[in-house]
């Protein structure tokens, strides 16, 4: 069995969940953002579960919501990632600690130092989730009036990707000597200055930090658009997606496969995770239940507003207990309003389960037993639709308990998942190389 | 005994040491730089001995210095003080985290987020040194090519503290309501949007994350410039101070403080700690040779360069073992030269020896007994020149050990120092107010 493909794990993390009415589920953890001890109880489960990582998902704004939508909203609020993480990483030993760090609105030296520090401190479990942030209330925080053109934001970010690995390379890794007889503390010659000026970026160096325990911290990307792709298969080693249907994630895994083949990339180098929002229950129909349970604490009234969105057409009147009247076509996205009409029909929802589900989570869901949830894993991975899965837990800590108790071992059970963790360090753990310093040979012996 | 005026102790830390000799004493860590077990184990010692604050020293660049004392240095890298400070949270309780971060090469959003951020996870143990980078290494690492001027650095830093401040007080203490029942997880009407438009910085806001447990991190600072006193005698309530004697320390003292006078602001909202190296013996003899042995460690030939640049005077031909030969007049720095030969003189130091102190650490200290050390401190706590010292231990764990093991219990029988914190959070400990929010009223009752 040991010889099967396996999937790998990580967890998106919002501290109360994803869900917008999961701070209201009786016995959720609603003050979780501001509550190390449920973050330091959730890191630690997903440790016992052997999860490869922790994903600590990240704005740099308040999110631009209707005010009855945002005053209903835990996601206004949380911990800063890095700060975070790196508190994490003293109540954990091998699970992984990814944190999302935006080349638009930071400078490469602060990165790069950051998640050096980061990688030291955890002794090689840091991860850099690479995004160019497309949120226009960003740039109001940073000085900037306009956003920066997503051609600009996506060159600016291959840049800010070199320079990055770049800075991390500025020791060898035998640089420091520490020969207290002679009082040589470092040798220079085993120093890099990198000297880049660039397009976007002039940086100097070196860097004031030693070479991180992984050489580079594993880099993580999720832009699935035309250069994000193109981005994912140069220099990404995790890339969260987020397919709809598994249709859609074997074109996806297929398109970014074939960039790393052209490009000379072993694919085993690069594992693609979709996110997942996971319902467990006892029988399907009982996670079919809590499901319905848990969007019926979304608030009516922001939730229409996101079907009126999703439909191209003001739901406001509809009978909220009927089922989905007959919509008229309009020039709005055709798709969008054809997904929504399947999901009302597939599920039988009435309108307000409908807006409910919208207004909650409405990306890739697995709701069943963990039998059935680890089937349509199994197939995912089977049917290059993935290497595994971000996994979304519904609300906190129950949610998480339920998938750790009884998906993972199930997914053990079918060789398809570790039983322990295989090395120290998060690439040892995601079976991906240490990358080689570009300005030094790794020293001989 | 406990009506009398408390000294307030911080530990300025480098992993290693301040002094350049320090990592080759026998028994110095001397892989404190990345050795987070050495650095856990020296933020518990200095909790043990009730210390107010554990300072992490920073720069933004590997120090610019010739490449024979550069490589027998280890103050060339180490970890990231944010990271850093984060973990060691986890491992202590009620000492407090002052980290230094720079106005001239980063984002108020940045600053503002992660100094509330690390505030939240150690329950309000954090403090924010506020340093305008006066290096210009730094700036070449930062894509500039020429350093900003002193009084535009000092002009920033002053808005960038009124940014950030205001950003902290983006919600009133009472915003989030999280009640499950109504569905309402916070009042919009308790969020402030900044809207800050200013010569240097224009952020929106507001910040995404609740306010600090301290409502404001704990402010210091640490310039001696007119500008950089005015900047501290407006804002500080922490500053770091670092005269050469009594004398001077206590005009900068009365400067500072008579500021604060016409400012309106109370005396005691604004503590001074000179920075002092402390090395304690059986005997104030012994104490004089440990330093000795210690400035032995410097290498010569780096440590006569600094005696060259002090004196104004090329040095390198001087005999070694001899005393100090007659300096001519130069247009030099007379004041540096005139103590480098008071300080020859005093202490009947060779050439060698003159020259490994000012390479090593040649800054205020005090070498002697806990009792002398303890009367040194007295005196200059009664005598207004400073409320307390921030200080540097001349190797580690050895010299900190000492400080805590003889010096802390001596001060504490003389009533000057707490056997035991007063209260959980930083600004509590120091006897400091928590800051209102600007913009709203505390909640009632």
């Amino acid at each position: 069995m040991t010889s099967r493909r396996q999937l790998r794990l990580g967890a998106f993390m919002r501290p109360v969940s994803i869900h917008t009415g999961a701070w209201r589920w009786p016995g959720a953890q609603a003050d979780a953002n501001f509550n190390l001890r449920h973050l330091t109880r959730y890191i630690q489960k997903l440790e016992a579960g052997k999860f490869d990582a922790f994903f600590m998902a990240d704005h740099l704004a308040v999110l631009n919501m209707p005010i009855e939508a945002l005053r209903r909203s835990h996601t206004v609020t949380s911990f800063e990632p890095f700060s975070l993480l790196s508190a994490l990483a003293m109540v954990t030993e091998r699970i992984g600690l990814i944190a999302t760090a935006s080349t638009t609105f930071d400078e490469p030296f602060h990165i790069a130092r950051r998640f050096a520090s980061l990688d030291h401190i955890s002794e090689g479990r840091a991860g850099w989730n690479i995004v160019t942030t497309s949120n226009p209330d960003a740039a109001l925080n940073f000085g900037r009036d306009s956003h920066m053109d997503h051609g600009d934001r996506y060159r600016r970010a291959r840049e800010f990707h070199d320079v990055v690995t770049g800075l991390w390379d500025s020791f060898a890794d035998d640089a420091f000597i520490r020969d207290a007889e002679s009082g040589l503390f470092f040798d220079p010659e085993r120093m890099h200055r990198l000297n880049h000026k660039g397009e976007y970026l002039s940086v100097r160096g070196p860097l004031h930090i030693a070479r991180p325990v992984q050489g580079w911290p594993v880099i993580v990307q999720a832009g699935a658009s035309e250069p994000g792709r193109q981005l994912a298969a140069e220099t990404a080693e995790l890339v969260f997606a987020a397919p709809s249907t598994l249709a859609g994630a074997r074109s996806f895994y297929a398109d970014v496969k074939g960039r790393m083949d052209r490009l000379g990339r072993p694919r085993d180098h690069l594992k693609i995770l979709p996110a997942a929002f996971v319902v467990v229950g006892d029988t399907v129909e009982a996670a079919r239940q809590k499901r319905l349970k848990l969007d019926s604490l979304v608030h009516y009234e922001s939730a229409i507003a996101s079907l009126s969105v999703a439909l191209g057409h003001d739901a406001s009147g509809f009978d909220p207990d009927g089922p989905l009247p007959p919509i008229p076509e309009t020039n709005d996205s055709k798709s969008s309003r054809e997904r929504v009409i399947e999901l009302a029909e597939r599920e039988g929802l009435s309108v307000r389960q409908l807006a409910q589900r919208l207004g909650g989570y409405a990306g890739l869901s697995f709701v069943g037993t963990a039998q059935t949830i680890a089937d349509e894993m199994e197939q995912w991975l089977e049917t290059e639709g993935s290497d595994g899965f971000n996994v979304m837990f519904p609300w906190l800590p129950g949610g998480l308990d339920d998938f750790v108790d009884q998906v993972v071992p199930e997914l053990q059970r079918r060789g398809l998942f570790r039983t322990e963790y295989e090395g120290r360090t998060l690439r040892e753990n995601l079976g991906l190389p240490r990358p080689a310093n570009r300005f030094f040979a790794a020293p001989a012996g």
